[in-house]
């Protein structure tokens, strides 16, 4: 069973949820209203050794990294609602393995990156597993009620844009070093821009396909103008790596024009790749529309 | 080195406070002003396997049993500031000896005990690990800014107060078993009696050292008085075994007579077992006034 089919179960049977859930569980995070037509936004992601990072060989991540990592996946999250991070907590289990230089190096590559996007550390909690090394960050994010971009926007009609390039992001490192498209999602919503976003962490046809479950839509992608992290970078890696870490937009077609004009990230490319549409079955087609499963593969499952 | 000296350490490095963090790490949980002298509470703990309960054996607790603790365990945090507990996320790693129904039963006791306490869940996260299983969980609560209790109120001349019976959790089956006492916190801080808490969970000598350097005061413990779980359990136990989850509470010395009178929770006994004084080492004495460490062992750290 995937996480998405247990977490849906799961969240079937919570009770209605009060007033106060403005967003409710399945969403990149959850809101809760708390003054002023504000939402605090909170989300919880995990980093496991030999999971989301490599324990041995050439691909294995220095401390720093891992606990960069850790907190960039979940600024992105806070991205994807178009939210301001704000504060984290770290919960922490190390196997024996790990000494506390090394627990000290984690908690430097968290720290560095949270001065950089201005979140702070407000708690934590740290104990010792038998042989595994896991780590989780719960984030608090704001964004005001008017802006708040969801998961469930997305109108047949809309295009999607998609911020950097895709696929790759192992062999060339970007899983450990991406920056989270916090100013890029701040900005898509203050003008209004996005109807619906999430962030491709687990791979841009499993993350374009929640996308369109949520909105009650289909989606038909233009698999040729996907940017492609690497020359060398095939059309299935870029649609079923993950670890991109970048944000999938559904922008109203009227305003398309507009947002490539005003686009101002120079630095960061913004790609139209697809439209969505109606249908029932909420399913990504390719060009020729039929369903896209390269290799019989959608993308990669981190529970599964 | 300890749980406590590194996160102290830590805590050190980590920028100064914004003012909207009225409880900054350290305490139970962080407080953070959320709107018309409220605060809001959040807290995070973890639960791993072979660490927290039995994999193995006579004391190897049902995947519910595991779940009701992960949770029991947070509330106890918002039990000890006097808050509400309000809203929870869950990031849980599993091992392939973990199958579905045992992450069915797992949840199963998480939400038994949610509705137990008017708590919900609001997100969460699902990963494989290698070999270990660990979950954490955030809780977010509220109290408001003038009833919050934090461990730093303790005066030479209060009373240290504590609710229930302590160690032989294990044997006893208490650390599965044991009833937050979020009521019992909530009451204390509506009537004005508590000047700080803190929950046990790590043994009645660290916590109460805990509560003592919080608040720059000392404590004499008069040990005879303090309540034991059975009949077998022996003081050393009392004072180090840990997971008893029960409220050590500093109440000033003229609300001492009220507080016992007024108590309205007939089931559960509240004792009184030691006095704060000045102290410049924030030491923790026996009623001989020489420190206590009984078998130069202070209580279980989950990190070390």
């Amino acid at each position: 069973m995937s996480e998405d089919a247990f977490l849906e179960k799961l969240i079937a049977r919570l009770p209605v949820s009060p007033p106060d859930i403005v967003i409710p569980p399945g969403d990149d995070c959850a809101g809760l209203r708390i003054e002023g037509g504000r939402i605090l936004l909170v989300a919880v992601d995990q980093i496991i050794g030999g999971k989301h990072y490599h324990l041995e060989g050439h691909y294995k991540p220095s401390p720093e990294q891992v606990g960069r990592k850790l907190l960039a996946r979940n600024l992105s999250d806070i991205a994807a609602m178009g939210g301001y991070p704000r504060y984290f907590l770290v919960a922490c289990g190390l196997s024996p393995a790990h000494d506390e230089s090394w627990l000290e190096r984690f908690f430097d590559g968290i720290l560095r990156l949270s001065r950089e996007f201005g979140v702070m550390m407000i708690g934590g909690d740290l104990a010792a597993t038998p042989t595994d090394a896991v780590a989780s960050l719960t984030i608090l994010g704001e964004v005001s009620e008017a802006q708040v971009c969801r998961r469930s926007g997305a109108q047949p009609g809309d295009c999607l844009f998609v911020t950097g390039s895709f696929g790759r992001s192992l062999v060339t490192g970007w899983h450990l070093s991406f920056k989270p498209r916090c100013r890029e999602g701040r900005w898509l919503v203050e003008h209004g821009f996005a109807s619906a976003m999430i962030d491709a962490s687990d791979g841009l046809l499993i993350d374009a396909g929640r996308l369109c479950r949520a909105s009650g839509v289909g989606l038909k992608l233009n698999t040729a103008a996907i940017p492609l992290r690497t020359p060398e970078t095939s059309l299935e890696e870029a649609l079923t790596d993950g670890e991109d870490y970048e944000l999938l937009i559904a922008a109203p077609r009227e305003k398309a024009r507009q947002l490539r004009k005003e686009w101002p990230f120079a630095e960061l490319p913004l790609t139209l790749i697809g439209e969505f549409i109606a249908s029932d079955s909420h399913t990504v087609l390719g060009p020729d529309g039929t369903p896209l499963a390269p290799g019989g593969k959608v993308g990669y499952d981190h529970f599964a």
